[in-house]
Order: structure tokens, then sequence, then C-alpha cells
């Protein structure tokens, strides 16, 4: 009835969301959602801050800067400054999380046929938006070290992906992979970003979620040591999985001009991310209340990861392999000779679900891969839920 | 340094926003803004809603699905039915402002190079909007009774406006002409719209504040009286002018089809409006709160509306012409002779601002129109801007 021949012609959405229906089924256990544990939520914290931010009601109900509340700027300035990074308030605005932050870069930066570099596995939102934007997606493979700079600087030397626009990564704790880029591999990276021109966009939802191993600055920190490489960094991050989705409140950090032109866009977009919530984030931020609480998710995200991994290994011992993760949420795993696909039905009739890898490919997707998330179920459930999947897979057999 | 050459290319951002520097200087007097009355917030209704929406602090804190929560969307589809119009929840998606609604409707919808209509003068964000995705922007006029609808239906007939994939219009209490589009033309409207088959979309941000007159129903409203129209409605309504903009909470109600795309843009434009807010707009709704407050601000508007008007005839007589409102948050005037761009320059000397009407052309501006808006300053402020809005049209002479 209606000409569509706009974008947004696949009414499927997410693969992911389409696994939604099952969630709610009695006695489900679900490694598959991308969702922080509800039971880790500081609410008393959270009430205390709501509290506090409604003493100046007037600047919660009311409408706000496009760019953000200037009291919650300064926060996440101070936040980033403690991760390593300093920036600007010109190099910043607030975004309604960071997936706004994404939609709006692509949306001033990237034209139908415009090439952009992607790692793979990569989150599949963002495949989305790509695909949305109408850009021609390279891909750069993902290893234990994260991202291989190398292959991408063979990609770039030879030609075979010319001329980039921008190269997408989530360097620390990927989603879907679990691995940490490498230090030496980011250094090389914003070198090669220098010398190609294109944009490093980093996003960061889980840097601070660390339970184990050594901290590696953000590629926007280690710009400091890349000269001109500054210039060729945003970085994209949020408080979801730290404090709470709810409260949906990102924020990129670009350089002056590309940040100048995402705050112009929102203004057509949103007008202002809910300046309610940015108040109470401000005050959340500005009392320490994320430092205290911090280390509550980290210890139980820790105990969950350590549950799943040895779980999985006594139950499915050499059928399936894997990284370990020292944080974030996930672990990406791959089982020679099983169809994810099939596993994930199998599964479901034992009430144990995950999300079958090829959601994460852009192309020449890896059937045998699983990711399974270790975020929001108890360690009980979590153990249960192993042997659930073994169970599945020995049916399959 | 960048290769820009995506959309969002004028960095100047909106015309009205431009203004914004001048409203920190003390003791300046602005009818510019379209902002709701901070005063007039109901800061302790608000306050009750809060602490009953966070008894569900997961709910607040968690992701909420994309089209919003089924509770807020439960009771927006009751406000919707007291104004005279029903809705399907499928028909639904709650939005960040109705600005979002209108943003998400456009990338789902149209291409560039698409030929869509606006009333004329119009909200500058809409042309903004549509400017941004290309569309090729035809118009319409308004008098005192709305969009010229007669109009309408000879440039479609004789094929001056061929096709049109939409049409964007404010019926009641316009923005920036203050005007509704009376019973009579809505209904030739929605006839028109089946019989050329492009969607009307139909923004209602104002229509609760009525303080004089006699109440006319949305064209979505209207629509059960028109064969197949239903399927050509897009409506838009937001708690923004109502309740307080600081919440963000918008709605579009449209046919299950475009509503269902829509949702799959918001996924990936910014997953779910914040759910916090949401539960404190369902809150609010249910008990009852925006029924018991609303005629304190619509009292009030009438008030400064009356203020406004008497002040601007006694001090400008026939130097200025305008139609009284009857509600909304508008006057729209002509001063004959005048360019109203000067005149601001004369008034910010005087301390007085308002917004000249070229901003609200998508083309031949009418240089003599001004908008003023009485929502935010008090009587007093409002009798003593007016004063200085004469000196300054004096001083042109």
């Amino acid at each position: 009835m209606y000409a569509y021949t706009a974008p947004f012609q696949n009414p499927a959405g997410s693969p992911i969301r389409e696994l939604f229906k099952y969630l709610s089924e009695p006695g489900m256990i679900s490694f598959a959602g991308g969702y922080p544990a509800s039971d880790l939520f500081d609410i008393e914290g959270l009430r205390v801050a709501q509290a506090r931010a409604y003493q100046d009601s007037i600047l919660c109900l009311q409408y706000g800067p496009t760019d953000g509340l200037p009291m919650l700027k300064e926060q996440i300035a101070a936040l980033m400054a403690r991760r390593g990074a300093s920036c600007s308030p010109e190099q910043m605005l607030i975004t309604t999380g960071s997936q706004q932050g994404l939609d709006l870069l692509l949306r001033v930066l990237v034209e139908p046929g415009d090439a952009v570099l992607t790692e793979q596995p990569a989150y599949p939102a963002t495949l989305q938006a790509l695909r949305l934007q109408q850009a021609r997606i390279g891909t750069v493979p993902v290893d234990g070290d994260g991202l291989d700079v190398g292959r991408l600087a063979s990609l770039l030397a030879s030609g075979v992906v010319a001329r980039p626009k921008l190269l997408y990564t989530v360097p620390t704790f990927a989603n879907p992979t679990g691995a940490t880029l490498a230090r030496e591999r980011r250094i090389a990276l914003l070198r090669l970003a220098v010398q190609y021109k294109f944009l490093i966009v980093e996003d960061d939802p889980y840097g601070d979620l660390r339970f184990a191993g050594e901290g590696v600055p953000s590629i926007l920190a280690l710009a400091d040591q890349v000269d001109g490489s500054r210039d060729w960094v945003v970085h994209f991050s949020s408080l979801s999985k730290v404090v709470a989705p709810g409260l949906r409140i990102g924020w990129t950090v670009a350089p002056v001009e590309i940040a100048r032109r995402c705050i112009v866009a929102k203004q057509t977009v949103d007008l202002c991310t809910t300046p309610w919530s940015q108040a109470i984030a401000a005050q959340y931020l500005a009392d320490g209340s994320l430092e205290r609480h911090l280390p509550r998710i980290t210890t139980a995200y820790g105990h969950k990861s350590g549950a799943l991994c040895r779980a999985l290994r006594a139950g499915l011992g050499d059928a399936i392999a894997f990284h370990q993760p020292e944080g974030g949420m996930f672990v990406w795993a791959r089982m020679p000779g099983v169809d994810a696909a099939q596993l994930l039905a199998s599964a479901i009739e034992r009430k144990v679900m995950f999300v079958p890898g090829k959601a994460f490919f852009a192309e020449q997707p890896d059937a045998a891969a699983l990711r399974l998330s270790f975020a929001a179920p108890g360690v009980d459930a979590i153990q249960e839920g192993a042997r659930r999947l073994q169970q599945a897979y020995q049916a399959l057999a």
C-alpha cells in the first residue's frame, strides 16, 4: 500500500531480539542476553542520586542543552580522566545510550557506498547500523588478542581495502568475543589510522568490568602517544553496563568538528537526552557511587565467568574451545563440527539459550561459534545451564 | 581534514537556537522560546510519580522494550481515547520526544528526492529534518483557520504537486501561527489523503492547551468518519508541553506496518526511550495527575495570551496584526512594512526578544512576520516586554 523505498526494509530486526520470545518460558536459563545483571543494580545509590537530582527540579523537567547537561559532562570528563583520557567539553556530547552515538556518527559521516571496516565477529547492532547507512562493510579478523592489526596493515597496504572511512572496534572485552586488544596492537592501529586517514571508532561499554589480568588503556587514552592520532579517534562509552541501562546515558568523545556535527544532528533527532536521567547520573557520579559500587559488579561477574568456564570444560571437554575472559559479560566459544543453530534448537527444548555466532558475522559466518553471556544468571543457574547445554549437545550426536 | 560528504552539512543548526546566546543577558524578556513555563511544572505530582515508579526499580533501571513500556503504552492509549482516538498497542510506539517520532518516520519513509508537503509557515525543526532527508519540500499556505485545504486540493488536482509522500501539519494551535484547522477542513484533508494516497503527518503537542473556544477533534480522531483514511494518518504527540519536556516522552500512532518499521529503526537509533522516565510518566498519568494539573497550565496560558494580545494592541495599534489564539503557546503577527530581523536587532538592545518569521518558511519568507511565545514569561514581564517592543518599533521608524 505504501511505497516503502527507504532503508529499514528488513522487518525482522536483530537476530538476537528474535530469541526474546523464548525468554519468558518458565524455567528458561538464558546465556543469550546482552543485559547486565538486574540484581547487581545499585538501587539504593540511585535512589539517593534521584533525590539529590530532583532538588533542582527545573533542571530535571525543562529542556536541556543538546550536547548534554554541563554538570554531567563535567562528571564524565572526570571519569574519562580517571580512565586515562583527557577530553574538553567541546569534544563531548551526551547521547541516549552509546547506541545513539554510533547512529549520529554514521549519519554525519557515512554516505551510501562508503567503505567502512569492522572487526569480525562484531556487535550485530553495529552491522545493522552500517548496513542501514548503506556502507560497504569490510571485515578484519579477531584472535585472542583482539583485532588482527597485522592483517589490517596488509589489507590496507595491498589496497584490498581502499580508503576506508572508519574502522569500528570494541577493543576491551569485546562483544561477542570477550577479547581485549593488546596494547602494542592499539599503538599500531593508531599509527595506521594516521597513515591511512581513517577514523578509529572505539566502542567501550565494558572496559570497567575487569575482574582478572592487567588493565590496558583505551585507544583514546593511548592516542597521546602517537602523533596526530587523536584527530582520528572517536570514543563511545556508556553507563548502561556499569550503572544501569535504564538511565540511557552514553557519551561520545570526538574531534571537535565531528562532535559539533553530531550535536547538530542530535537537535533534529531528539533535541536532548532526558535531562532528568542526566541529572541523576551526574549526582551518582559526583558522590563517588560508581567507584564504590563497581567492585561489587566485577567481583560477581568474575565468579560467574569462572563458574561458566569451569562448567563448560567439565561438561563438554574437548568438544568446546574458548578463551577465558578477563572481564566483560561474554564467553565466545567454538564447538567444532557442531551447527550452533541446531544446537540452539536442541538447547531451547532443554530450557537453556545462547546466541549462535552467525549473528555476529558480516560475511562468511562460522556456524560452529556461539556467544554465552554470564552476566545475568546466578552461579547455580549457570551450572545448571551448562549441564543442559551438555545434554543438548549429546542429543545432537 | 575529513571527507564530510554526508548530510548535516549546515553547522549553524536551528535559527532559533542561534538566539539562545541572548537569553542569558540580565533583564532580557524573551518571547522567543518554545519552552513551556517552568513555574507551572507539577513538581510535587512528579515527585510522587517518581517515588511510585521506583517501587519497581528493576523496571526503571533495566533495558525496556523498543516500542515502550506496556504500562505507559496503556496509559497513552487511555489518554488518546479521552481525546477521541482509539489506538491498539501495535499502532503505537513511545519515542524520545515527538521529535524522534518524526525523525524515525522520515528515515523509514522518505528517500532523497521524494516530494513532501508542509504547511507554511511551519515548525523549523521539521523543515530541517525534511531537508536533511533530502526531500523536495512543497508548501501549502495557512490562514486563520489553519491549512488552506482548498488550495491543497487545487495543487493536487492540477498536478503542480505530484504524488507527495506525506503532508506535515500542526493542526491545533500551530507552531508558529497558533491557528487551528477547522473541523470541515480536517474532513476534507482526510478525503484528499485517501484520494491522492499521501500520509497526513499530524503533529499534536499543543492540543490539550486550549483556554478559549470550542475543542476540535484531532485529524486522527476524525479519521473514523472518512472511509479508509485511518491508513493515511500518522499522529505524533508528547508530554513535553503538558507535563514536562525533561521526561522526553513522545509517542507515535501510525498504521501497524509503519509503526513496526519505526520500531525496527528505533532499535538501531537508541534501543529504547529511557525506561525510568517512561515509568514516571506512566505513574503520573495513571493517578489522574495530568487531568488535575492541566487546568492550572491552561488558565495561566490564557491569562498570559490575553495580556500579550492586549498589550500589543495597546502599544502598537494598527502597526501590528494577529489572530488572538485560543490555545497553545504562540501569537503569530505581521507588522506591515517592518523587517522583523531589523526589529529584532532593535528589540535586543531594549532587552526583549522574539523570533523573526523567516525561520518558519521553506520558501518565499514573509519578512514582516514574527512569532511571540507567551508561555514562559509572567504577566508583568509580558506587559513590560510589549512596551519595549513598541519602543524598538518606534526607534526603527
